[in-house]
Formats: C-alpha cells, structure tokens, sequence
C-alpha cells in the first residue's frame, strides 16, 4: 500500500508535472506574442500582400503556417530573434479569421489569430481635400479638454498639468468632436490635427511629434475608436479628416527602439549627431556625401530616433501603418511632417504606394525650403524634380516662400522695389515650376511659426488682408487653430506661445470664444469677418480651381482675378496707410464686359467704369457682375 | 554756215544735254543707294541665305537682279519705299565680286557692287571663350585714350569732354591695343568691351547702349579696321575677344529709326511706355498679356527705341549683323546685353543662328534675375525652360545670384543661419537647375553695379576673399577693370562714380597704375595679388573644368574643393575678425590620401592630418600634395 501509494504520488506527479509543463507551455506561448503589427488587415487591397510583423521573446526561431490556404510569400528574420516577419499573399481571400501557427520541431507550439477586415465601400476611391477646402489646423492638446478624465492615464509618463505652458493641457478627441459645429461655422472643411498616436515622452508629449506606438492614439487623446467617431462625426458634416504622418522619427520611448528589430531600423552614428536642417544638401549637386547623409540620417532631436526608410522593412512598416489608419479610421488625406528628412527614395515609394492604393488620397508634406525650385522639386511629376529623375510621388506641398513674407508684406505700408505686396506677386509669379499649383497648401503661419496676430501687432486690418489673401490665392487655404478669434504668439517666447490654449476649450475657462455668446467683441470681430470670408469661398468654384491673372502692383496695391468660363473675381489689395484710387483700364484683360463688381465682404457694389476707390489697408473681393 | 553753225551747236546742246542727263541720271543712281546692309557678306556659310537690305529713296520701286547666275530667294518690302530687302542664295559661290542691278521699266537704272568675301581658315570652328579663362570688362572710354585725335569726331554731336563725369572722356581701341601686356599680365584672357559700335546721342554717349549705327565703329573708338586690329593683336596674344552685342535697342540717332523700314521695326504705343523692368512676367504663367508686352516691348529709356525682333526683317537682319562682326573682326564671343527684354523666341533663333554657323561660340546673356530657377530658365537646354516648352539656345547666363551677395557676405563677420558664407554655398546649392555650370558668367560687380571695393571700405582683406572666390568656384571669372588696382565706386551717387577713368590711361595722369612702377603701393598691393591669383588659374585645369564638392559652413568658414583625377584644389574661407582652425576630418572624401597642401598665394605649406589654422578674414588656395 505504502508503495502504490508511492507509485501513485509518483504517477499523480508525473501527472501534475505534464499538466504543469502543457500549462506553463500554454502560458509561455501566450507570452511569445507581444504584439501584432498591424493588428489586422483588410481583404481586397489593391496590394494583396501584407507583411505581418509578430513580435515576441525568440519568436525568430519558430516556423510560420498560416490557416485557410493562405500563401506565405515570405519570412523575414533580423539579428533580433524577438522579431519575426511574415508577408502573407491576400488575393481573392474574403474577409475572415486566420489563424497562424508556429511550430518548432513540426509541432505547433501556438497560434495567433489575425482578421481579415472587410473594407468600407469605394474606400480605394475615396476623395480627399482639395483647393475646394479650408484645412484647419489644430494642436489638439490645446484646442479643447472634452474629456477630463484622461488628461493623465496610468500607462503613461507625463500627467496632465496645464499650469505648465510646455505640458499636457488636456485637450483631446472629445474636445474636436464636440466643437465640429464651431469649426464648421468658421467655413472650415477639413480637420489637420497635430499626431495624436501615443507620445509617452516624459516632457512635452503635448505636440506628440515623438511617437511611442503608432498603431494607438494616445490615452490621453482618446482611443483608436474616439479617432474613428472623429472622423465619421465630420463625414456626417462633409468634413474631411487629415492626419499628421511622421515618417522620420519615432519617440525615444517607441517599444520597438526599446528593443531594435534590427541595428538599421534606425540610423545610428558613432556619436549622437544631429540633422544640420540644410536640406539643400539633399538636391545640391555638388554637396559632401557626409552632409547629404548628416541632413537625413541625422535625428531631430535626441529625443526622436531617426527611423531608417531606406530598410525595407522600415519602409514597409510604415506604409503599411499608413494605409492601416486611412482604412481604420476612414481618413480623408494626409500632412507628413518633416517629409524631406527622410530618404527622398524611400518617401517617393511611401506615397506611391498609398496613392496606389488610394488614387485620389491627397498627402502634403511638410518640405519646409525658401525657394520655390527647391519646393516644386518634391512635388508629384515635378520636372524641377526630373532633373535629378526624381519623381516624389508626393501630391501636394507648402507654400512656405508665401508664408514667410505674409507678415512682413503687410506690414510694409511704403513698399519699396522689393517690398510690401510684390513679395506676393514674385511668389506667384514662380508658378511655372510647380507641377500642380492648386494642389499646394497656402498658408499665413502654423504650429511651429510665429502667429501672424501678433507680428501685426493685432491690427485687424493687417488680418484681414492675410485672410482674403489666404482665401483667394491658388491652393488649398490652412488655418491654425485660434488665429480666427484673434489669437497671437510669439516663437521667440519658446513654442508654448504659439500653441495656446484656445479659450473656452476647458470647463472653467471665463472666456469661451467657442461660443458667439462667450466671445469677446474684439474676437467676435475677428470671427465673423473670417466665417464669413470662408463661407463665401466654400461655394465659389472661381477661387477653388479658377484660373488666376495677377497684374504687378503698383502704388502698393495688386490686383488679381480668379475665373472661371462662368465667374470671375478680382481680388484688389491697398496696402497703404491712405486711401487709394485704382484705375481699371489696365485690367480690361479680366474685366472684359464686366460692368460692377460686388464685395462678398461688404456687399458693397464697385462701379468698374474707370476707377476704384479703397479704404487704407483694405482689401475688397469683388464677384464681377 | 551760221546754220550749219546753229544746227552744230543744237547738235553739240544735245549732245551736252544727254551728257547731262545722263550724268544726272548716274548721280541719282549713286544717290539712290545709299546704304547697303550687310555692307558685304562671306562665301561659305552655312545658311547659304543672306538677306540685304538696300537702301535709297523709292528703291523699292525697282526691280533687283543680280549676277554670277546668283539666285534671289525672295525679295521683300515694307511700307517705307526707301528700304528693299532681297534675299540671295550663295549655295556654292566663291568669295566674288556680285553686281545687283536695279531695273525699272525693264531697264537698268543703276547697280551696286556687293563682295563676298573669303572667310578666315576654320573660321565656323572658331574656339570661343570658357571657364578657362579669364574675362576683364572693359568700358572703354574710361580706359586709356590710346589716340587723342579722335576724342571728338566731325561727323558726330557729343565732343570729348574728359571734365563731365558722364561725357565723353576719350577712351579708345587704341588705348586697349596698347595696354593689352597690362590685361594679360593681370591673368585676364579675354576681354569683354562694351559696345563700340557708333552712338551718336547728344549725352551719355560714353556707355554706348544707344547704338547710332550697328555696322560702324565710333569714330571716337576708331575704326572698323582698328577694332579687328585689336582682335588680331589679342590673338597673337593668345587672347579672346567679345563683343558687346545690343539686341534690344539702338539709339534714338540710329540712321534707320529716323527713316523707319516700317513701323513694326520697333515697339511702340500709343504713349511713351517704359518696360517696368520686372521680367518675371516673362515666364509666369498668372502673368496678365499687358504686363507681358510691357517688359518686352516697353523701351528702356525714351532714348532707346525698343527694337521687335518679332519681325523676321528685324530679327534677320540683328542675326546677320552679330554674325557679319564675327567675321570681319573674327570676335571669339559675345555678352549680350539686356538678354531677356527682348521676344524670347526670337532671341532663341537668334542664338541659334549663331550657334549653328559657329558651334563653339560662347555667347552669354544679360539676364539679371535674383533666383536661380530664372537664370537656369535661360539657359540652353534647360529642363527649367523646357517646362515652358523653351530653349533659349543661349550658352551661358550670368550668376547674378551670387554677384548680389559677394559684398554682403563678406562683411557679415559674424554670420547668423542666413548669413555670411552659407549665402555662397545657397548658391551653389541650386546648381542643380543649371544645364551647364561651367558655362555660367562668375561676378563680383560690373559696370551696373556698385564696386566691392566701396562696399568693402577699401579692406584689402575682402577684395582678397572676393577674388578668390572668383578664381576657384565654377564658371567664368569676370573682373571689372580698375578694381585690380582699388578702384571703387558708389552707384548711387551716379553711374560715372563706378565708370571712373583708370589711372594712367591718359598721357599726362599724375598716376599711371598701368605700369608697375607707375602703381601706389595700394595699388601694387592689389594688383600683385590678382595678378598672382589668375596667373595660377591659368593653367589648373581642376578650378577650370573640374568637379566642385562643397561643405556646409561652419563658424564662419566654407570649404570647397575643384578637382580632376589628377589634381585636387582645397580652397578655405575664414570670414571670421578673427583667426579660426579648420578641423579636416569632415573632409575625408576630398582630401583622401594627400597630406598637405601648398598655398598658391602665399607658398606656405599646410599639414592637413587634423587641423588648418586660417588667419582673420583670409583665404586659402591649397594644391593638395
């Protein structure tokens, strides 16, 4: 007895020992894997295959099978066992579950489901935002706190604390949706909000440029369904969703740069060496291959990884992430920050691959040079680009030659040769290099420049002559967030100054400038000269697509028109501290048989005959009649 | 008798009358023509086709014939009856005496003798200037009066007057002839005069623009024969010879314009219209026509009648007479000035015509933009001008980018992101958008500009970095006379401030800096230095034709290098007031295996293992060892 009872322990043992080893087995490869990317996939893309990266403790070792008769076309092992990447081949597949398997020794040591989504319909036809719409731009952390609750969370390193201008304000998601009607009655069509993918930096995470997990918005914004609701809640209102894409860079706290899949996913020096920021290097003919090679491999900051494009894997990550989110959360277009800090190559396959997906998907980059052959090179088909046979695929770009002399034209009353509104005109003038002039984002200042209001020392009337310059150019006009009620900035106060809280944005705040009751006079005055300027352009296709003729300003004012076969406006700038009679026989070109004109500003009717009078900088858009 | 006497006498009236008659007739028929245009032509061009314009009163009203079997292609006529244009086949003659005759009523009323004339050995493959060289600007009235007897001329309104600032001071061909061991021995190579061609203005005929009669040296110059004496003593020399061509305008005395062929020889409108000087209407595509016709057509001043190279006998007969001074002064290049204030098209087959009958000339262009896409624009082949469906068909553009920063970045000591020497490598940078950068005019001034020396307070140490620059970046270095000796002026105080006379170039001068022993001791000290820096260019191929790799500057220096596969050229700016060290590990792609190098301005030797000491405000010209 004594004995089987022995033999019996011994069995029950072993028993327990095989359930304990099959159980802690189980635990372990549930363990193995960490993390999915991308969680899931969609049936029926254009690109049917998909490169599944499994990430795990040693995952590297086990061999990949995937269920329902899914090819595997091919598997990707780093220097990194904890990383392994699987291309899948999804033709013809429906949407569905799949299951992966990973063996060792021919048996399946644990699986993995993986969904197969189903697409929104025309999601590869969808629009995106064009010349037809306003872009507003906001720093969500700054704009509006709809959600209290997760001004700080748990998993992450800086709380909300609003007291510091550099901190976490609280604004997020909720405070965008519930504010959709105010930025709609602004005349605004489209949403680009600064990133709002987890940014666990310990300091300044508020601009979020320093992503930490770029498959999820970050707790403090919302979560990935909140960014969803975002964008169906505009779809409902005709608004278009633009996210900001960071391809350059990850944040320092991203879990991937905590464990390298591979030594090149980012580029590494001897020492910790800077980008020079003189992107000149990167079409200069004659430039050093250590400066071309300093100006993209060279990270931003010490804080922000330089992620390296020029690996295929990385490259492929990051497209892929791309379309994840235009498929998630339905987006309607694109902003890439710091787009010509990356390999030019790798970026031109970047949006090639997504405008291949989704042929209509606009995407500007953020290519931040002061001259329009160094701005035009980056632009889709460009032949400034051809000259190096460069071809960025990247649709759209930012008029930065324009915006860094809006200030300084108007504020230039007695213009000389080179001064005050010929600023504008040489602008345009530079033209003919760009590939697409309407697709090019105009704009009078934004999240990393000083705000005009301030530079014009809140003279409203220097505002006013930006805004109708903004609304009535070619391109697509952007706004920054607040400028509309008067808000200023100053960069030179550090970046928290230009990124103020909007007011009303937070339960609390004793002025709403949400609200037409909570403004101020002096920002409702602001308000509604805006609202209005940027209603009237929603409906005007004149200054949507129309041609432009411009004449060389004289006496400090310029004149413009926008036509189509059906409308012509003309557009009449005085940038004079005085009055200023304009004669009209010089733009008999536009006027033809036009005989008034009728400002959308004022309603105010000008008799073309000979001569237009206007008020000290001032500026009148004229619907020709 | 008495009858018979009578009848003798009626006889012999007759007689004297016929006599008479005739005589009369031949002296209408000399009177008749009174201008032949090109005053001869060569045998074996390669466009077999010239087109003569006759001139005389009513000849249009004759019929024109000519010998040797030669065939009239075509024979036009304008509205002015004085002008006929017939145009010959030369296929296959000889050089050749032709006779045209004149007929009406089918009967010869006069001739007029025409030669075709032999043309130099190898005169289409005529090697024309390059980045090989180097072009010293000449204006030449305020060079040196070589013959004083022609200061004033009979035959022509403004008298020489050395005390007017803007007056006629008596500079000539002969003064060039005699100084050309001067140029030479500076290292210039070629020189580029301004226009010599007759000029007949009341006033400010000394600059030569408002040209009187293009086929005709000034008087006050000399002769024709003078100036291709000049081209041939350059030659024995081994130097070149550019003309200064004026395809926009003559002067408002030009023999033609007072007797107009027709009144679309040259632009005019309804009023006095002045261009408005602002060419970027030229290739913007929102440009309206007005402003467009204005630039091109518009006159440059009410004493330059704007010519319409629009019409083909225009354009015709600027195409011949450019070609008719390469051969008779067998010319190794032109500047041409006001390059872009004319049709653009028509400018392109004007060079083209050129370029055709001579490959290798080198014909560079007044085009004086300030961004570089509009300077590339206007060179052959540009894929710039290409997006506009142009080729210029112009060799070479002048970098007046540069030209507009050299005095300013060499007086920022102390540069902030944009200033100092990074203006230099901005510069550089957008070579990328020239179809032929050795082919691009190097300036630090001209005679439209203030002089460096002015704006440099006459600090030695700036004319040195300015001259070395010049000397070793790409392209073709062009000085301007007198500044080799200090010479300095102030363009706003007038332009005769910087066409000042160079001292010694007329006999009694109580400074001759035309001599070394006649030189100040400043003035030895600049020409020394110049003398030694272009000497030296002369024979290094590597800052000729080579390639150039530039770094971005740090501390206030820039360091480029000009090397072939047999020579490299290291060449270190200090812009600092103070001395700066260079460490050379950044430049490890250039300096490769060499060790050391050699100043060409100083001897001195440099260790390049880790570091170069540069002296304040200096420059280096290392051949690396």
């Amino acid at each position: 007895m004594k004995t089987s009872k022995i033999l019996l322990f011994t069995k029950q043992l072993l028993s327990i020992k095989t359930i304990i080893i099959v159980l802690l087995f189980s635990a372990s490869a549930k363990a193995q894997i960490q993390k999915v990317e991308p969680p899931f996939w969609y049936a029926g893309m254009k690109n049917p295959e998909v490169q599944i990266m499994f990430y795990g403790k040693n995952i590297a070792q086990y061999e990949a099978s995937v269920s329902n008769n899914v090819v595997i076309k091919n598997v990707e092992k780093t220097e990194n066992p904890n990383y392994l990447f699987v291309t899948i081949d999804t033709q013809n597949l429906k949407a569905s579950e799949l299951v992966f398997s990973f063996k060792t020794k021919n048996k399946v040591a644990f699986t993995q489901k993986y969904s197969l989504k189903e697409r929104r319909a025309n999601s590869a036809e969808r629009k995106s935002y064009d010349a037809s719409d306003m872009m507003y731009l906001i720093m969500p952390d700054r704009f509006a706190n709809g959600n209290p609750k997760n001004d700080s969370d748990a998993t992450l390193t800086e709380k909300g604390n609003r007291q510091d201008p550099s901190g976490r304000h609280g604004g997020d998601i909720e405070g965008i949706i519930k504010n959709l009607d105010y930025i709609s009655s602004l005349g605004a069509t489209t949403i680009w909000s600064t990133p709002l993918c987890e940014d666990n930096d310990k300091q300044h995470s508020y601009h979020t440029y320093g992503q930490s997990d770029v498959y999820k918005i970050d707790p403090r914004y919302g979560t990935n369904d909140d960014y969803a609701r975002l964008s169906a809640e505009m779809h409902k209102k005709d608004m278009k969703l633009v996210m900001d894409y960071v391809t350059n860079h990850w944040g320092i706290t991203h879990w991937m740069i905590k464990d390298l899949p591979t030594k090149s996913w980012i580029n590494q020096f001897e020492n910790y060496t800077q980008t020079h920021h003189r992107r000149e290097v990167i079409t200069d003919i004659h430039a050093s291959k250590l400066d071309q090679e300093v100006c993209v491999d060279g990270w931003f900051v010490p804080s922000m990884p330089d992620l390296n494009l020029r690996n295929p894997l990385v490259a492929k990550y990051l497209t892929q992430n791309a379309i994840w989110w235009i498929e998630f959360a339905n987006l309607d277009g694109f902003r890439v920050d710091t787009y010509n800090y990356s390999d030019a190559a790798a970026m031109a396959n970047w949006a090639k691959a997504i405008t291949n997906e989704y042929p209509n998907f606009n995407i500007v980059g953020e290519i931040w040079m002061h001259n329009q052959a160094n701005l035009a090179y980056w632009q889709k088909d460009s032949k400034i680009g051809a000259i190096e046979n460069y071809n960025s695929n990247l649709p759209s770009v930012m008029d930065f030659t324009l915006q860094s002399q809006v200030t300084s034209a108007f504020n230039e009353d007695e213009p000389s040769w080179d001064n005050g509104l010929i600023k504008f005109y040489n602008n345009f003038a530079m033209d003919y290099l760009y590939p697409n002039t309407n697709n090019i984002l105009v704009f009078t200042e934004n999240h990393d420049t000083d705000r005009m209001n301030d530079k014009f020392k809140y003279d409203f009337s220097k505002y006013k002559l930006a805004m109708t310059l903004l609304a009535t150019v070619r391109g697509i006009p952007q706004l920054y967030y607040g400028s509309e009620i008067g808000m200023g900035g100053d960069k030179s106060k550090g970046d928290a100054d230009i990124r103020q809280d909007f007011p009303g944005g937070w339960a609390g705040d004793k002025n709403n400038a949400l609200t037409a009751a909570g403004r101020t006079p002096e920002q409702a005055k602001y308000f509604d000269f805006t609202a209005k300027l940027f209603n009237w352009r929603k409906s005007n296709e004149a200054v949507h697509f129309g041609k432009m003729t411009h004449y060389i300003p004289e006496n400090n004012t310029y004149v413009y028109f926008r036509y189509t076969d059906a409308k012509t406006v003309m557009v009449v700038f005085n940038n004079n501290a005085k009055e200023q009679v304009v004669k009209t026989n010089r733009f008999k070109e536009n006027i033809k048989n036009f005989k008034s004109g009728k400002d959308v500003l004022t309603g105010k009717t000008f008799d073309l005959a000979t001569e237009i009078s206007l008020e000290p900088k001032s500026a009148i858009v004229l619907e020709l009649e």
